[in-house]
């Protein structure tokens, strides 16, 4: 099994340390390598995602992906910038499965803006498609409007965009994840309003039949950003399009107070994936050896259950995360008052010292 | 000044005849107007928006309109059904700016899905294009694909569409809106990565201009959704297109937790306006007397202040709200222990009881 290592920029190189380490504990044949992504790699080669790396990733079994981007590169041509890397792997891997976990974990509950019990025991799966609808659609651009409510004044326009292949792939991708969990799903749509969203509800009702077993709900978008803020724990795999899977998606992490903690996959059809933390690369504390390394731990936890077929392998890395939790352990985003403050190498210690525990007892 | 009623369905006959009883307490001259709405219009004239009903709302220098719709009438034809009134009144009045406040009274901050110290005193006025964006953008329909990830496969499309004159209009509304508040406004974009919301951010920054006084922050709207629930009172206005403006000001009410109060207005170029509660026409309840009248009675409030020119009259009817509030009254949806439980018309009675000691009072 082998594992391209990109760790990228900020905090990256730290928190991916942790993630190999602990990968490193489970004695497992794991062939890992690692190559420059973002802006690391526009330093030593000249652009973000050099051929060497892509040609890396691709021959891989699955990517463990740290963070990309510095303030220091925001003046550079867009195609140069560190977030390109990442929007390439996605194009020329085709990952087009965007897994977005938003879990409450007992322990962090207090850093959620919602009341406790309405988010204690969060443990929802999003879905969210990552290569078509309206941010990559064609035609795009400006132009003089020839009709609308101003005709002859400059317009700019954006095409959304969803074919039956492209819907029928993640909404399979949707039920066989809903299959492995409470076995019901949550259509997340605007049918009611755009044409692009009636088909996606119209094929995933054909795509549903396959599934008797699970239970199908459709819902309407804005409904949805409601239902997440009022009942979060009502959802279990909520599956939808590339932009309000975008928007759903962050809503979804930021109810858990805790986005540290939260860990995200993207599939392709040959089940590859890029593993990666939802958070960033945070340059303001990067080096500083206080980054949180949970969440990118938790995506190797992903990559060996979703790429791997190490289910078992999985569980062990987020039993432990369990424990370090309940053992006290917090790094500064997610401490509080009487818990113990570690930095991102003891935390990461802490992990694999959880897991080799269990592995004598067991 | 001239005021088309228009009650609708449901609920809306009962929490529209409050409104109107408090805006009769007030001495003003107004020469209130009703006519059918909705489905009670399809009833009588066969269809939901009777040229009559359009001729007096286009005559009128405001409408109060109560709700529309319900479950009888979902097996219509669309252009029969209720909810194309409101739709057709828009259109026809050209009705492009949406305001949604969202207001946390401090008595019905437990309502909350949020911590108390997060939404108590929330007062935020989210604006919303209302008549461009994808939701009417030009082409849209199903096609056999030609290009994209499968070509020769059916597919389906919209276009999302803003002109220069569009964006500059609701612009304009935004931070007018603004200088009446905190002078602070959040434009909400996706100009990372949309054509038409990159001209947003641009013909935005140039309206901006005009508005040294006004302090203006660009966001993306996935952040949006998140800061809305991570810090809801860091807004003050925030204005956007129709899509995001249609996820983001449902986000934003139902952080409230009490959509039972919120109002909401409809502007158009001239000022004429229509007035609805933010609520639905809600069937099961309809009848019973037990609807919360409050967002109505709110919507009267915003048309005094928005097209007829009356906001010392507005500012009696929002102090009346806030003393009935402080009494203790409370419709069922946002009853609690302790507070008295009182009908849509004592609701409206306490309010109208309200207004007249201040008058005597003053
Ligand atoms: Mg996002
Ligand atoms: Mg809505």
């Amino acid at each position: 099994m082998k594992i391209a290592v990109l760790p990228g920029d900020g905090i990256g190189t730290e928190i991916v340390a942790e993630a190999v380490k602990v990968l490193n504990t489970l004695g497992l044949d794991l062939q890992m390598e690692q190559a420059l992504v973002g802006g690391a790699a526009y330093e030593v080669h000249g652009h973000p995602l050099p051929e060497s790396t892509l040609k890396l990733a691709q021959e891989s079994d699955a990517i463990l992906f740290g963070a990309v981007g510095d303030w220091k590169y925001d003046k550079l041509d867009r195609p140069l910038r560190p977030e390109q890397a990442i929007l390439g792997l996605r194009k020329h891997l085709g990952l087009f499965a965007n897994f977005r976990p938003a879990i409450c974990y007992e322990e962090l509950v207090g850093a959620s803006s919602l009341k406790p019990e309405l988010i204690a025991g969060l443990d929802i799966l999003i879905i969210r498609e990552l290569t078509g609808d309206i941010y990559f659609g064609q035609p795009r651009g400006r132009r003089i409007a020839t009709d609308g409510h101003f005709p002859g004044t400059e317009e700019a326009f954006d095409t959304m965009r969803y074919s039956r292949p492209e819907i029928e792939r993640i909404a399979h991708v949707a039920f066989q994840a809903a299959r492995k969990r409470s076995k019901k799903v949550t259509s997340v749509d605007k049918a009611n309003v755009l044409e692009t969203f009636q088909f996606w509800k119209d094929v995933v009702t054909e795509v549903a039949k396959e599934y008797p077993d699970v239970a199908l709900e459709h819902m309407y978008v804005d409904n949805a950003a409601m239902q997440l803020v009022k009942k979060p724990k009502a959802f279990d795999v909520l599956f939808t399009g590339n932009m309000f899977g975008d928007i759903l998606s962050d809503e979804a992490s930021m109810l858990t107070g805790s986005i540290g903690m939260l860990p995200s996959a993207s599939l392709n059809a040959k089940g590859q994936g890029l593993y990666e933390p939802s958070h960033g690369s945070a340059p303001d504390i990067a080096g500083q050896g206080i980054a949180n390394p949970l969440a990118t731990i938790l995506s190797a936890a992903m990559m060996l259950r979703f790429s791997l077929n190490q289910a078992e392998a999985a569980d062990r890395i987020e039993a432990a995360v369990k424990d370090v939790l309940a053992a006290g352990y917090r790094t500064a985003d997610i401490w509080s008052e009487g818990t113990k403050r570690v930095s991102t190498r003891e935390m990461g210690d802490a992990v694999v010292a959880a897991i080799t525990k269990t592995t004598i007892k067991g």
